[in-house]
């Protein structure tokens, strides 16, 4: 009988301690909010409040004021390197007070995203794959007393919420209604070969850090376009119609293969095909930035 | 008997565990120390030190160096949203090592506030109201061979007093000595309704990221000013004696309730009176400051 | 037997819990990567994903890009204020890609710092000592489905590397083959005092927030020297050959007992001279720098 107890104790023990310890799923924030004030802060204030336990993390909060594009290219970048099941609140959001839906899409992948339905969902549910989305019900879903507040949705619903459904408080289901398996979309350029072998992309962020300019063009596609490790690529980059930079660069496994100061081309951490100087900034010398508007084509040209 | 041996053991295993996994508090950190080098890390090595289960926090790093006022306001515009018994360690501290004393403050709202007592606590103090003030008794709650140092009170005094009051192992009497229940204060200007309808104030703070313009008057004294939504309101900001803007807006609910670039009157998510332009810095554009020398009035004007 | 039953229960229970909820070491981050994008996220979600119980701090993200020996001074400034066992992860890794080693360095001190052996190791290995020092096998430590990426190592190894030895998935001799116990180290002048009395170092580091300059000089050089507090200290600092600022300030125990503005000489939160103005950058105001090039003289004078 003794011997019984002992797992029952223990399966009970581990149940209750496993549920507020265990369990919980992580937090990930995303703002264009920056640092420098406490709305950051209070956000995490709320989900703490809401169980303090649950893990909480960031993403960025340097995403630049209103920029819907970035916004959707960070929670591309960085989603799948956080398990199955994690949250993330993304608080991109220039149309707070007006008519946009605010929601929470489970990916393909398992994760979830809180977030204004405004086109911060595009590349996510784009790679990923839309498993459901539902609109979050401010009525149960809405941090107590803060009804009279019209500006901090990020605070008063997306954070409350994601803690919510992170620490298991409600299911997917319980978010809010369900709606069509689609989100708002902004439109941008795939990455395509032409007949004559030509690569054709866009550059949707810089490697802000570095300089780097990154394309959406895979690994495949560079290898469909005949362009092999140690091949010369002839490169045009423009914004809308003005060209901005044309030259010639090697494709490499890393910056270490070019002298200092002397341009590659390589895979990124995301396997795709990147532009940049060995130790100096490409973007800084070419004023090259980046966005649906920007262009790039590569070409092999040995 | 068995039956009353499992209970027992969960009630012990759980009190065990709880006193580590569910008992803390939350400590949270704001400094002018900013994130290039390794102080704040310093501060939470040492918290984490004192207990390794403790959930460490973030107010902000990037108080403009010696700011004490903008100190105190993010700590008021912060602290309730983190639950009772949250301990926050404030450091901006241009007189570290000479007389001022390190306290912590309790407020009636049960929140708990480590730092020099050099003005920082003024407006926590005023909104949440000073249950007790007790002076950090540096004999017992300093880090262990810290005493040669005259430099960093904030990681061998605040971060390691804060961690052992957050953790549990003192209570708030174990701090310190009692003092007067009241704190060094920086005077201000107040909100007020002057007899023909105007409304006076500060700009306590701008929302940096933005560019807006956030004042200290409160929706109600709106209501009494006799500004409701969809008036017009005239505004006039001066600094000192210099007035720097004057201009019309209208009253709305959200940022898209106007044409972009237009100027608005709405309430921010503390719910007090501010002035932005819809998808611009109305703070850059018309050389908007903040501080105790920054006034503001409007007045109903359709 | 009741009594033999309800410890073993406990024991057990608390060390599956004990396991995962107080067993973990910390592991804290150190990259030149910035906030700005997902590439720190994308590191801690890999270590999140090896255990989601492992507590994850920061050094600094605010690594200038390259600059290893500015890393290398960041762990030796905030190494020993984290408890024994806790694991650094530092990515400030211009040669990704070439033959550098990617290793792990046991400390004396019992801290380990994952890391490119490429000078970032030089003040953590000569201050703290060297224990042990592997090399990562990336064959088993290595992010299951990372083997493409060529360029983003500090993600797919040295977090996943860092993650599984903190959460003691592995241990330290699992982490790779051993290596002789040395590290790759940056050559810079070391604090001295000549015969007659004259201190002489390099200003390893600014304070950057507030523009004081540090010195790797400590405490008892100083007194060696003859300067005790109270007394004035002639200084004189150069970048290489170019003398670029020649004064006199009093050794001082902090800030305030200058008047503003007042150059002081004073011991940092490591006991290392300073040299400082009270609420002023002396860095800026003097143009000075920091860097094995940059040298400072110091000489009695009163």
């Amino acid at each position: 009988m003794d011997i019984r107890i002992v797992p029952r104790a223990l399966v009970l023990a581990l149940s209750l301690v496993g549920a507020s310890a265990f369990a919980s799923e992580a937090l990930v924030f995303q703002t264009d909010f920056g640092l420098k004030d406490g709305a950051v802060s209070a956000m995490k204030g709320v989900a703490f409040g809401v169980d303090r336990t649950l893990p909480l993390h960031d993403l960025t909060h340097e995403i630049p004021a209103y920029n819907i594009w970035e916004a959707s290219y960070r929670l591309y970048q960085t989603l799948q390197y956080w398990p199955e099941g994690t949250v993330f609140v993304s608080v991109v959001d220039p149309g707070v007070g007006t008519e946009r839906k605010s929601v929470v899409l489970k990916t393909r992948s398992g994760h979830f995203i809180v977030s204004p339905d405004n086109g911060t969902l595009t590349l996510a549910a784009e790679h990923f794959g839309i498993e459901a989305v539902r609109q979050i019900d401010e009525k149960t879903n809405r941090l107590k007393g803060s009804e009279k507040s019209y500006t901090f949705h990020g605070r008063d619903v997306y954070a409350y919420t994601g803690a919510r459904l992170a620490s298991g408080a409600i299911s997917f289901e319980q978010v809010g209604p369900k709606l069509p398996a689609e989100v708002v979309t902004i439109p941008y350029q795939p990455a395509v070969v032409e007949q004559d072998g030509t690569l054709k992309g866009t550059i949707p962020i810089l490697d802000v850090q570095y300089g780097n300019v990154w394309t959406n063009i895979d690994e495949a596609l560079l290898g469909k376009a005949g362009i092999h490790k140690g091949d010369n690529a002839c490169i045009r980059i423009s914004e809308g119609d003005a060209l901005k930079y044309e030259g010639k660069a090697p494709y490499v496994s890393s910056f270490g293969d070019v002298p200092e100061g002397q341009p590659l081309v390589y895979l990124n951490s995301l396997l795709q095909v990147s532009v940049a100087l060995n130790m100096d900034s490409f973007a800084a010398k070419h004023q090259v930035q980046s966005g649906a508007n920007w262009h790039i084509s590569l070409k092999k040209c040995n």
